[in-house]
């Protein structure tokens, strides 16, 4: 193994299971993520550029460094259809790293969004393309064109690990990543969590409470929990 | 008194008076927080989950743990019509304490809505219900069932102190609470406020100056200032 | 030169070439930046207070202790059509320095929005008149009347410098300062940038590459760029 | 009951018992905090100006404004040997309320210390005076004195409830707030907390796994914990 | 592969190797990350408890949840002599998840420090111990023992992936995390890097411009500089 | 005027008043400061890298672009005997522009410190050095040599305007930038605040209340200030 990850293009990726991508992208993030053990999310500062963006895809990744998108245009011939760009920088960084240029080059080479730990441009143009993109930061601050990043390695994005070919699902509540191996066994344990949902639903809209429906009286007086008036 | 004021639920509380509620609903936070003398506004990072979500109702309170958020069952049962619940934790949390079951459980007592110093999830549903949360983060983050907080004590929550009963106004501007022996004398004094508005409105729509409309021209002389060319 | 900058009203100040002015309205936030060179951009934690406001006019300054908006009466004064108001704090402050009554005013006298290192308040309204605002918070908190600023000094606004005059342009991407001097200059190269981009817009659209259309493959193959399978 | 809280001096308050506060004396916040409950811990923002500064007192509260520190004059007249002062202010400011001409002030009315939700300047002279002050910033950004707060009503400070009279016990680990009434009980709570630390503190440091000595094997197991290879 | 990554001990690690970790600890954390060519460093918000703190060892990994920290006790029996604790959580919380009891218990087994994203207590007493830890906070916020975690599987902390056995290491500028495998290469690498130092360090002393030594001139001039008077 | 100040080397600046700067550096930063009307003061966030650090010197500035370090070498050569530099950078950055290896160069040139809005590294060794260093944050992350920035043009820093010759004053209380024209006028103004300071104190010390002593007590009366039991 090299100490060095700087400077390489990974051409070649195993793509999660395309059935089981489709699956997840029929659940929301919440529900995939707590059908995972709870693990895998980005950070809550990683919220959509417009209202309702969603996207769902296998990753491919692009770690840049400050202020530099050079990588922005190598991992571009990377993504085939499905694809979601992760984008992560290696020091924090609120600078435009995208914009409409890149989102139409990305989205002719069959990108269904873009996922980055730092900031974007050209929201305007992007809300209309409506090309989903989760970020941490809007910034009209161009970069440069300088420095080797990678494509294609493992990256951490917005603290969260992200290997090439994970699947990528994010919507109003945020990002979360499957690990390719896992998806198809995500996505079946997203969808027995929603099946039981509706009756759940319907119980408490009906004014059952949580309490009872989940039989917690027992387990809250064991722990001493007390009625004062 | 005990030290530990963890493991209650007070189940009688004292409503703040309800037609001074419906009084205090007509008006603004804004206007409500400068008829209390500038008291009682939660920190400016409450923000409402969706555009034009609004609420002004009677606190039941919660305080949970980090990551947890079992006393929100139990609080729901303590909801009467009319209520918002307020939501504090006891160290800073950005999880996902609250989503759609719950809100249809809250909506089915009779809650107005929910402000929560963390989380909330499922963000798309809630805004489809229009049920109205203000909270510090959004996240698909869930919570575990583990561990004893309590209802309806008096709470920190975002900065401001709420007592059970007291009346919890937010909109666009934040959120503001107003201790329940005082909300009729604070519905007045919005009231009061508000009744001179239109006058200055129309003044200064006509180009009248706040300079010479509020008389400030000799203080502002006065205190020195100086105009130069 | 007074060390005391503090308790000034500059009255008469150069503004912007009004053709350049106009001309730059014609561009966005992140075109005119890049054709500045990458300077002066306010801060990322500037954002418009509704979604779509933007705004294009020549600055008046002013500046305010935290918590005091007297100072925000005697700019409206100096307003003249087609300012914006770009008001700085002489310490972090989210407090709501300005609200609906003031942009009646403000609009009164021919101001096209507002700039401001602080907060505001009275959201609701203002998005309904439609009074473009970019400030760093919403607060319901309001300020007092007490202590003298200055008005159309130079001031440091969200990390930027703005001379009384300068255009200030803010859009969706963030608020960019041009200095008056430079304002047809700069407006001549955001027309020079737009140019061509329509070109390379088609072309990424079809499917060739950043890569390709710019150059960059010997480039970063000099730079050490690998690929790998 | 007043909705204005603002203006208002309150010469008389009931401070915790002093044989209590001297017990609390004796232990470390962490220690207290756990005794507590875990409830009445400030944010952990509040650090100490001098590495190894610690305090415990009875609380005199004062509120004031942003940017406005006239009411620390007024509070230091009804500071009494012993008391610890705690300053919190209507909205986020970090500028510098208090510095060495004040804290040679309230030392010589008694005061132990300062806890301020807000920063303090002349911290070189204030190490030298070994003055103990927790705050949120350190700024040499000077206040005016022109608007009322109050002395002595209930605050909320750096996030924990105080009212007046309660015990502040601060150190390298942070600010706990334990309510006047309960301060004998906290102590007692406390004592018998540290009583069985140095057996255990003994045990462990003779490499005894806290898996063991706590009897945690069984639970974790009961949970679903796995080892594996 | 499973999704869930929860409720797993792993007991054979692979460490990195011990003459490699012992070079590496010659090196500062500046050097060492300069020499894996600019990645594994965390977030710059993880700072030493105490001035001069510093640790190089191989890493022991725990990820727990927000506010429980009984997977710590469950790592502890994981420690070898020479080891370093990377503790995870898997959203963020400030609660003080380490004190001196468990500082006691991890030096017993052979700990040579902690590394923690997230809050620790009992800095008086760590600091006397001289134990070193980086963190994020220090907070007397106590945890519970409820939640299953993970130990010594691959954790994000602090933005950079960490895997059981990697060298980490520690000091006044940070924590940058090495490879197993690559660490005997990033140990010549800093070895490298250092040994030119001090012939530039007295160039540079001597009144040598970094221009003159670097050779940058040409290059700057190239580039466009301009020297104007 | 051209829009472009990127790419340019000032040469020739006019450094404040030689023996105002030395009278200045007798004086803290928060007298300096208040003498000067309260402006001109940086950030909170800038804090010394080692307690007790302070600078007092002419501004060389030099601005740079995020994650590139090259115009550090290009302001050595500016640097003067009483210099400090004060480096600023185009959009937000954490990383280590700065170590020991510049620190040695600068200090040869003449160089008293460094303001840096931004990071710096070798924090032990510069604090070996006594190198005063005010910094935004501490980072072992290095930077690239690729894209021009300025020298001695006029700089944003941590939100204070300096222009080349100013004087910067930085204590543990923050830095303060003091107008090269004005430096003089400060100086004596600082004085002037200075010499009734020490019979304050006295006063204070004996008992006296500010209260009494500023003569209080009626304007608080007439602003309605109320003491009740």
């Amino acid at each position: 193994m090299s100490i060095n990850q700087i400077g390489i293009v990974k051409r070649n990726i195993v793509r999660a299971d395309k059935s089981a991508v489709e699956k997840l992208a029929r659940f929301g993030v919440a529900t995939v993520h707590e059908a995972m053990g709870r693990v895998g999310l980005m950070k809550t500062y990683m919220r959509p550029i417009y209202s309702g963006a969603n996207v769902c895809g296998t990753a491919v990744t692009v770690l840049m460094h400050p202020g530099d998108n050079w990588m922005m245009h190598v991992v571009a011939e990377q993504i085939q259809p499905g694809d979601v760009v992760v984008a992560a920088v290696t020091s924090e960084c609120t600078d435009g790293f995208f914009g409409d240029l890149l989102a139409t080059s990305f989205r002719a080479r069959g990108a269904q969004g873009l996922v980055i730990d730092a900031g974007v441009r050209d929201v305007k143009d992007l809300t209309a393309m409506q090309f989903p993109v989760f970020s941490k930061a809007i910034s009209a601050k161009g970069t440069i064109k300088a420095t080797l990043g990678s494509v294609n390695i493992p990256v951490v994005c917005a603290g969260a690990l992200v290997n090439p070919g994970d699947v990528i699902l994010a919507d109003d509540d945020g990002v979360v990543v499957v690990p390719a191996a896992a998806a198809r066994q995500a996505a079946d344990a997203a969808e027995a969590r929603e099946s039981n949902e509706a009756e759940k639903r319907s119980k408490l809209a009906a004014g059952v409470l949580g309490l009872d429906m989940y039989k917690m009286r027992e387990g809250l007086e064991r722990a001493g929990l007390k009625y004062v008036d």
